[in-house]
């Protein structure tokens, strides 16, 4: 059965999207902990990030930074942090978060609710910032 | 001045190695998380991980890759985390965290403490579970 993350992919389920290649996927977290929490996933769906091979573990890294780039430049931070967990969706996700303090990056910190046209907007702001290649 | 990390990697600074190659090193967190909290950092000298070329993002994690298996086959867990988050230490490390929960993750949770010789068996037997080329 397809996961949750494969359905956005594919257009089943509406995401706020930021930036996409042939293989790669990023979007918004619905549930933030900031202004810009951006999910990166591989399109191939596979749970376990290090389970990914070598060249595909790098070739995430690298979409990912460029994500983490137009991220702060939309959301001026001090860095952008990195997390992958996954114990609840089982399908890779890099979680990029703009940090102004390492408090940012607490999971347990009660996550920002916005509107649709709000997401829609942050999403574009990313989106905007992004090279021409992943936008 | 070199960080503190770069003393470590020099050996100014005693560290609890677990795995090195020509490029990258990983020591365990003195003050970890769980046991087995393992940092990964380029020799380099960079600050923020997003700052290492292309290149040197999918070495790195590749490198990160194969020292959470190792991890993983020392101290069974259900993933292996990772995190970035780097606001206190001015030189780009990935914490490697082996979860058997999300909650693990939570760098607010209490910090464990060991003895030299606990720190000492922990990184000997993420040392041993690692390839020859990085051991």
């Amino acid at each position: 059965m397809a996961t949750i993350f494969s359905k956005i992919v594919a257009g089943e389920i509406p995401s706020y999207k930021c930036a996409e290649n042939d293989r790669f996927y990023a979007f918004l977290d619905i549930n933030p902990l900031v202004k810009g929490h951006t999910l990166v996933i591989p399109k191939r769906e596979v749970d376990y990030i290090f389970d990914l091979s070598d060249e595909e573990i790098g070739a995430i890294q690298v979409f990912a930074k460029h994500v983490a780039a137009a991220i702060k430049k939309a959301f001026p931070c001090i860095k952008v942090g990195l997390a992958v967990l996954g114990l609840e969706v089982p399908h890779a996700h890099i979680h990029l978060i703009p940090m102004q303090n390492e408090k940012d990056m607490l999971f347990s910190n009660p996550k920002l609710t916005f509107t649709d046209e709000e997401f829609k907007a942050i999403a574009k702001a990313i989106s905007d910032n992004c090279t021409a290649d992943i936008r």
